[in-house]
C-alpha cells in the first residue's frame, strides 16, 4: 500500500509509493519507449492494459476492444490505489495515511502519433469531455479531496510513453500549491468582494502585452510572475470555479482554443515537450470533519490551466528555495507566441 | 536590469533575468560543454572569468593569476546585480522591484574533474571556510534578506559547466521555501519551547532507520516525507540558528561527514548527477522597515544542508501541485546508502 507522509516543517505530503520500489540499480531509467517498442495504449493491445474504466466507441465496438476514440483505463503502476481506508495517524511529529486515491490515464486517440495541437477540434472536445467526465465521476467518492487532470508530453516532461495520454490522480488531501491558490482567492475575496483570478485577468486584458490570445470564451496569458519560459495560464473569461461545471458550449469553445495555444507553442518553440495541469476547486462535499477552511470558500475560486514548456532545466535552487530564475520575459514570450502564423 | 515579480495567487517571487533574454531559438541549449571545450574555471584561464571576488592561495600568488585553491568570482551571466536600489513597487495587483542582488560562483578546486566527494578532507574544508567568509561578508550588505549557498553538479542537475563550483545567490527577499520553515520554526518553538528540527533529530535517532550516519557532531537523514529517492538532510547535531556561526572546528567536521555522505551517494548511486543547498537563517540586521515578523524568531531556526540526487524526471504535475511522488521509501534508501563499503 503507497502510504502519504507530512512534513512538519515545510508543511508538504508525499507519496511514498513503496510498491514502485526503487532501488539504486533502478535509476536512470529509460528515458522513453524506442519508436519500435511495443505500445500498450494503440488499438489493438486493448488486452495489455487494465480493463477500461471509460471509452467513447462508435460502432457498437464492446469494452477492452477495437473501435474506440478515447478510452480510459487505471493506471498499471499507480501511486495511489482505490481501496481502503484514509487510516491517518501521527507518527511522532510526522503524520501519515494510507495511500488511498485513483491514478486513472485517459489514452486520447488511437493514433500513436497524433498530438493534441494535431488532432481535429471535434476530437479535442471529446477529450476535455472525457476529462470532465472522469472528473464528476471521481468527485463522488467522497474520499478524495483533490482531483488532478494533468499532462506530460516529451521524455523531458516526464513521459514515460509517447502514446497521446492525460492522467488523473484523486488524493484524499488538497496539494499544497492548490491550498495555497484557494486561500488567496478566499482572503481577496473576503476583502474586495471580487475574484483575485477575475481581477488577474481584467489587469492583463487592460495591459495588453501578456495576452497571447483572447476570445468570447478565453483568455490566455504569460503570467506577469512566470516561473518558466513561455509558461501560460489560459482561464475563462467569465467567472466559473470549478471544472466540473463547464458546459457543452464551453467544452468546445475549449477545444479551440487549447488547440490553437499548443499549436503556437509547438510552432514557435519547435515541438517543445510540456506539461500541463487543470487547477479546479477541491471536493467541497467532503464530510465536515474532512473539511479544511477553504473548502468553504471553493466558489471564489476560478478554475485555469497551467501550461509549461519544459525548456530549462530546473536546478536545486528551484526545489530548495521556492524561488525561480526565468531567463525569458513574459511580455516577450506573448509576443512570440502571437507573432506565430498558424 | 533584472526584475523581481511578485505573484499575489501563489505567493512566490520570481526573478525575470531580461539581460539573459532567451528567444524560442535559444531553446534548448547544449547539456554541458564538451569534454574538449575551453574551461573559464581551469587554472591559466583567471583572466577569462570577471575579476576576482576573493581566493585562497599559496606562495603569495596575486589576485587573478595562477596559485589558488579556491577561488570565488562574480557570475558572468549573472541572475541579480549587485548594483542599485530595489525601487519596490506595485503593477496594479502584482509587486515588483529591482533585480539587485549578488550572484558568486565559488570555484572549488583548480583540477576540472575532482568532485567533493574526491577531495582530500583539507582541501573539502578550505572550500567550506570559503562558503562561511562569503556568507559573512554578503550578510553585510543589508540590501540582501536572504543568502543561498547551492551547488549544481551535473547537466541533469543544473550545471552548464562541469568544472567544480558552487553558487552563491544574495536575493532581497526571503524565498518561499525558507519563510515556510522560518514560520514552522517560529510556531513550534512558541507553542513547545523547543526547536522543530532538534526535535525531527532526537525522534530520527530514536527510531534509527532512517539515519545514514551519525558522529559526534552532524546527523544525515533520509527525510520521512522525501520529496525525492535518496534526498538526504545533514544537520549539526546541536542546535545553532546560522551556517555563518559554524566555529573552525565545526567546519572541519563538516568536511568529513559531507564527504563521506557524497562518496556513500557517489558509490552507491554510480556517481548520479546532484543538488545541494543551505539552508540558514536570513539576514537579520535588516532595517525595522523591511523586518518580516520571521527575522524575529530566526534563533529558532536550525541550520541544515538539503542533498537532492537527481535521479527521477520531475513532471508537470510536481511543479503544478507541490505534492511528490518519491518511489523509494526513505528506509530503504537509508539501509542502501548505510551498506556502501567505502
Amino acid at each position: 500500500m503507497p502510504e502519504l507522509r507530512h512534513d512538519p516543517i515545510q508543511k508538504r505530503w508525499v507519496i511514498i509509493a513503496s510498491e514502485r520500489g526503487r532501488r539504486p540499480e533502478d535509476f536512470p531509467k529509460p528515458e522513453v519507449e524506442r519508436a519500435s517498442a511495443f505500445c500498450p495504449f494503440c488499438e489493438g493491445n486493448e488486452s495489455k492494459t487494465p480493463p477500461e474504466i471509460a471509452a467513447i466507441r462508435h460502432n457498437g465496438s464492446g469494452p477492452n476492444s477495437r473501435g474506440w476514440q478515447v478510452r480510459v483505463v487505471p493506471n498499471k503502476f499507480p501511486a495511489l490505489r482505490i481501496e481502503g481506508d484514509l487510516d491517518r495517524k501521527g507518527v511522532g511529529i510526522h503524520d501519515r495515511m494510507n495511500g488511498v486515491g485513483a491514478h486513472e490515464v485517459i489514452i486520447e486517440t488511437p493514433d500513436h502519433n497524433l498530438g493534441l495541437a494535431d488532432m481535429p477540434v471535434d476530437h479535442l472536445e471529446k477529450v476535455l469531455w472525457m476529462y470532465r467526465e472522469r472528473l464528476v465521476d471521481l468527485l463522488r467518492d467522497f474520499r478524495f479531496k483533490y482531483i488532478l487532470i494533468f499532462k506530460n508530453c516529451g521524455a523531458a516532461a516526464g513521459a514515460s510513453l509517447s502514446h497521446p495520454h492525460t492522467q488523473i490522480i484523486a488524493t484524499p488531501v488538497t496539494p499544497l500549491t492548490l491550498a495555497e491558490e484557494l486561500s488567496s482567492a478566499r482572503d481577496h475575496y473576503r476583502h474586495k468582494e471580487r475574484c483575485i483570478f477575475c481581477d488577474v485577468i481584467e489587469q492583463e486584458l487592460d495591459a495588453g502585452d501578456r495576452i497571447v490570445l483572447a476570445n468570447n470564451s478565453y483568455v490566455v496569458i504569460a503570467p506577469y510572475a512566470s516561473r518558466f519560459p513561455f509558461e501560460l495560464f489560459l482561464a475563462p473569461r467569465h467567472h466559473q470555479h470549478s471544472f466540473a461545471e463547464i458546459s457543452g458550449g464551453m467544452l468546445r469553445e475549449l477545444a479551440i482554443t487549447l488547440k490553437e495555444v499548443l499549436l503556437r507553442i509547438k510552432k514557435c518553440l519547435k515541438d517543445p515537450p510540456y506539461n500541463f495541469l487543470i487547477h479546479t476547486i477541491p471536493n467541497v462535499k467532503v464530510t465536515p470533519k474532512r473539511t479544511a477552511y477553504w473548502d468553504t470558500i471553493a466558489v471564489d475560486y476560478h478554475w485555469h490551466i497551467e501550461i509549461m514548456p519544459r525548456l530549462t532545466r530546473i536546478a536545486g535552487f528551484e526545489w530548495g528555495t521556492g524561488f525561480y530564475i526565468n531567463p525569458t520575459a513574459p511580455e516577450e514570450a506573448a509576443k512570440y507566441l502571437r507573432e506565430v502564423e498558424l
